[in-house]
């Protein structure tokens, strides 16, 4: 048996790790409920998790997306997961693409928050995980059960399903 | 933008489909809850559901398992998910494999009943329903966030996670 | 054995009953999940359930609540539980003490909506479910696993939690 | 504002907590999930928390009535709540209501483990802790919303529902 090389995991928040705040009723962040569903998932592919930020895709910065990029660049592996907010995950996936030619890099996230007993997100993440071990070094969006490459990908703002652009 | 053809999904019962019968304390099957999977995960690949048994994978006859191959030869499309009872999930991911070179098909189940609010079975589902788009032909086990070859997969009974037999 | 005779269930809204929407990431409100958790809770005591209104306890008006006082002497009923926001929760109480003195009306809610995994609706219901049934008549707020008088019960700011006020 | 006297817990086991033991696919017992629900819950009344046994009622012996019996005699605080599994939460409250006359003791359990996303446990232990709260001394079961007391208290077979006797 051949060891598996370790997935890296970046977390940058989005609706995927909102929770409640039941004390004003907002929602807002907390922690990453990545461990939580990978031990829910019951996975065992080696990975390693870090969270760069915890924003609203609607409030990253080009800084915040180079910071992206550049953790993509010098992290060693060479297998990517990134947590996202929805609104704006096919531009982040359009400035990695930019930028990184060797890797395959899988964006995800959710239309619900994982807190909510209704959430998308461990389906999402668990399609992420197979898409990334099991695509060519490219950029991906991963969502609605469906892979999508970065040049070719809009979320559809009056159904919040994620399509083709053409 | 390319129609995307449907994936087949074949039922056959193991822990992912049990429910707690609150009459007598026992464990049972009704009916699968795959439908209620596929739309909480926002699932937008076209999919054709169907049931072929709903039983104990360590109840599963050589005729039950000549029924799938059958069905799995008989159906049009040519990506398949099954799910299926852990304990024997790899002998039967053999049997189809001796019969089936030209489709792609991926066994899948769950550890712990849907219904249960901590199962693994939506990030297998999510997991299985990647690797069936991305995975050449051939029959492969999903579980764990990882995918095995028919030929080279057990369960440990001891710990309960798949790996490789050597 | 004697019929029991029906409860009323009033539904104003509150935290409680706020859904998520996907589309824009605001919580909002669409149907009660009253249906659903009695059933849930395998209640058996016979309902009469109304939606009054659906609103932020925040929001509510002098209008409002005279609206309330009105259904909950118009009905014919003499045990009542009112599903309420909590932020207002203690004001609303008063006015109906001050018009009603031969019913027992119950006053509950969640500090977390019902639809997240981890609200506090379904035990907050069952409380007040009991406590309408045993209580002499009077206007009470049911939270916390307690009950409190009218005249003495505000909700701190600070913890979210309720407490007589002396 | 008075000092809460604190309420006893008195943890037996039944359906109530039950887990799934995903190696065997049996049910089975570990800890209680009580600490958990009272958390979701927010009960801030105070309660003293007990395990006595963790077992089937259909198991339970004459001996482990008298247990039961004894430690609600000895305990200190005269409101006493019992997890119970259902098939036998009668003949138990009858056990106690012949030792017992000047406490309030509450028998409640579930229909469903708490652990299933569906559990009527969450809903009961709210009623339980309202009655425990509200009614005068003497032994009495919730389940189904509603409280009966000890000579007038059968579970219905056929429907798992809680019923008078006459």
């Amino acid at each position: 048996m051949m060891p598996i090389k370790p997935i890296r995991i970046f977390i940058t928040g989005g609706t995927f790790d909102k929770e409640y705040n039941e004390l004003n009723g907002q929602l807002f962040f907390k922690d990453t409920q990545m461990h939580d569903l990978l031990e829910m998932g019951r996975n065992k592919v080696p990975v390693v998790i870090r969270t760069l930020m915890m924003i609203d895709s609607l409030d990253m910065t080009t800084q915040d997306r180079e910071l992206i990029v550049h953790q993509c660049v010098q992290c060693e592996e060479d297998k990517i997961i990134i947590t996202h907010g929805t609104d704006t995950m096919a531009i982040t996936a359009k400035v990695l693409a930019e930028s990184i030619k060797n890797k395959t890099i899988v964006l995800t996230g959710a239309m619900i928050p994982i807190k909510f007993g209704s959430s998308d997100g461990l389906f999402n993440l668990g399609s992420a995980m197979a898409f990334v071990q099991s695509l060519p070094p490219g950029v991906y969006v991963a969502m609605n059960g469906r892979y999508f490459s970065w040049d070719n990908v809009r979320k559809n703002k009056q159904t919040g399903i994620f399509e083709e652009i053409e």
